[in-house]
């Protein structure tokens, strides 16, 4: 017999990609450039040309044999100290090559650092909205995921509605900012606030309660400011990176986990990551592309196309009578339907070709996702798109 | 608090990876060519070329955004359609793309076919000398590693003693041909009665048993002869292959699992795997070495280097008196130990600066792996050495 939970498994479909295979097949029909599909989380600007350069540069010049041969159980020590120097640069902690663990972008980052700091039966607070997949994350860590309510005005933490969300077993708390789905970008007073509540919850409990803070998006923050650094603020913290979007490679699947200086068994953590990489069929992260990327820890793609997009989108929703936080980076925006069920309301949208996503999965109800990852010209193009869609559908908004 | 089971591993160090550690600052001493270290199964012979070259006109010719994007979860489309026309010629089975699932090396497929297969608490059986770390492979699972004896004159199935090893809990068994530890290559016979066996108990006890073939040393058999396939004679089978032998890519993490078109369920495998994939964080192999590796289906490393050095070992150790079954593929050999404690006989080489891995951990007691991915001039001045070793160590042998 095959085995049933995972065969159970087939029949839910994810709305995400429904909607995107749905976007694909109304392509062939009207032409893909047609489809104002804003689904998925894909970046839309290139790897930067000097990724390319290193890569090529690596294949001639390096001896096959070093480039491509087996990495240490915990990674490539270049990779390592490499990673550590940049973040004791630009976050002016002490980090050493030894706190750090090079994965398979930050869901293998994610895997790792969940398994070190929780075990079967214990509990991991999110703060929704949360990227639907944690559910996967945590869920085959053994322990039980628990959602704390949105904050819907601006998408920072809802503190009140965690309150009771904490309690002997929680082992962890797991934050996104930049945030996916909402692009919120956590505050300076939102992490402080967090590193309070975390230290008296673990005092009270007994036990540190750990943060696994996952960063993808740490670089695409608008208006010229940029993410405040989570593990400043709270020591107890394995941070959570990828180079997906950073330099638009989310299909070479590389990131690392860093874990704070001051952690607790800051020491123990990443040997231990080394062997639950065993037993997951792990083993490292390909070695040209990750070795590709950390010599490019100062480059991004041209990511400012992310603001236009947002900026576009922002003003023509915020025109038309939505309510939506302004996101403060990402490629997300998340405003409010315009009728209580967010899933009819994307339903409306398709008859204009216009492909969001319901907040539904993001435990959001009542809010949609629009992914702007997408050329700046096409947004142009939809938003005469929205436009028709609402006045035609909500007369009376 | 941190997760105590792999808190726990910490103390449990690899032997093969101390013996490694032990070569390497020898090595510092003495100049590590004067190290005849057999300990660790990486590749000694490079890439071909062609892998190279194709890797770098990817990069060059391939837009960006398509070579570094997200692949579909159950795998880039292109690298599954040229694993399957290359399976269907080479062993005449008619694999189709939605058959293949590329994966983050052996590991990977190891962890993704043993998914599909297994529940906790079910158990799965391998024969031993076995690669010691499916003792990981499968105790994640859930399951039970369930290890039958060796058959010591030539390291095929021992049959007899795998009789009591199967019952109602049996849900798959873990074959590795080529093998490593022992360098034997299952015969046509062996994986005919293998089949047999197997079909037997599946109708006992009413329930498919399957078989989980691990085979990243398909390539490398020596005598001209070619590794019979084991899903040719037992349906039921998941094929698990690696790039990392036959194209000396092993720090890339590239393979696929490959489901037999009769298996049970066929159908509904690959996408069970998609489906693990994100409980576990893997989310597909890296993108440019996947392709590039599947550019090269038809390619491979200079492998006769394997069989040189082979031949060498082989007949300096049946000169010298030991009993050794002679490999018929891989680049290892495992000879019976000149004394009981194979441990004993080990620690006694390194005063000779041989480096020789313990069969214990393989479940082989009595024997010692020595691993010939090494280049053949260091092979060649081995010869002396061991004869050294034993003259002096074991006179009345």
């Amino acid at each position: 017999m095959i085995n049933r939970e995972y065969l159970a498994m087939l029949g839910n479909k994810s709305v995400i990609r429904e909607l995107s295979e749905y976007a694909t097949a109304r392509g062939k029909e009207i032409g893909y450039e047609n489809v104002f599909d804003f689904s998925l989380g894909n970046p839309s600007v290139p790897a930067p040309d000097r990724y390319r350069d290193i890569s090529i540069r690596l294949l001639q010049e390096e001896e096959p044999l070093k480039l491509h041969g087996y990495n240490p159980t915990q990674g490539d020590p270049r990779v390592k100290e490499k990673v550590a120097e940049s973040l004791r640069r630009r976050f002016g902690l002490p980090y050493t090559p030894s706190m750090i663990f090079p994965t398979s972008g930050a869901a293998g980052a994610i895997a790792h650092a969940l398994r070190c700091v929780v075990e079967p039966g214990e509990e991991v607070i999110v703060f929704a909205p949360y990227f639907s997949e944690y559910d996967q994350y945590v869920g085959r860590t053994g322990a039980k995921l628990r959602v704390v309510p949105a904050k819907t005005d601006d998408f920072q933490i809802n503190f009140e509605a965690a309150e009771e969300y904490f309690n002997e077993k929680t082992a962890a708390v797991l934050i996104n900012t930049p945030n996916n789905p909402s692009g919120a970008v956590y505050t300076e007073e939102t992490l402080r606030r967090l590193a309070q509540v975390l230290t008296a919850k673990s005092a009270r409990y007994g036990h540190t309660i750990f943060l696994v803070s996952d960063e993808p998006y740490r670089d695409i923050v608008f208006d010229g400011k940029t993410q405040a650094y989570p593990a400043k603020f709270y020591p107890h913290t394995l941070t959570c990176y990828s180079f997906s979007k950073s330099l638009s490679l989310p299909g070479e699947r590389v990131g690392y986990v860093a874990v704070c200086p001051d952690c607790e068994q800051a020491d123990k953590m990443v040997p231990m990551m080394g062997q639950i990489s065993r037993g997951i069929g792990h083993n490292c992260p390909s070695s040209l592309p990750m070795l590709a990327a950390a010599c490019c820890l100062e480059d991004t793609s041209d990511l400012s196309v992310y603001e236009t997009n947002m900026n576009l989108l922002y003003d023509t929703f915020r025109e038309l009578g939505f309510t939506v936080p302004r996101p403060g980076g990402t490629f997300y925006i998340m405003p409010k339907a315009l009728e209580e069920d967010a899933v009819a309301f994307c339903r409306k949208a398709l008859k204009y070709d216009l492909v969001f996503v319901p907040g539904d999965g993001f435990r959001a109800p009542g809010f949609f996702r629009v992914a702007y990852c997408v050329d700046t010209e096409k947004v142009e193009r939809s938003l005469a798109a929205i436009r028709r869609f609402v006045e035609a559908e909500y007369p009376d908004r």
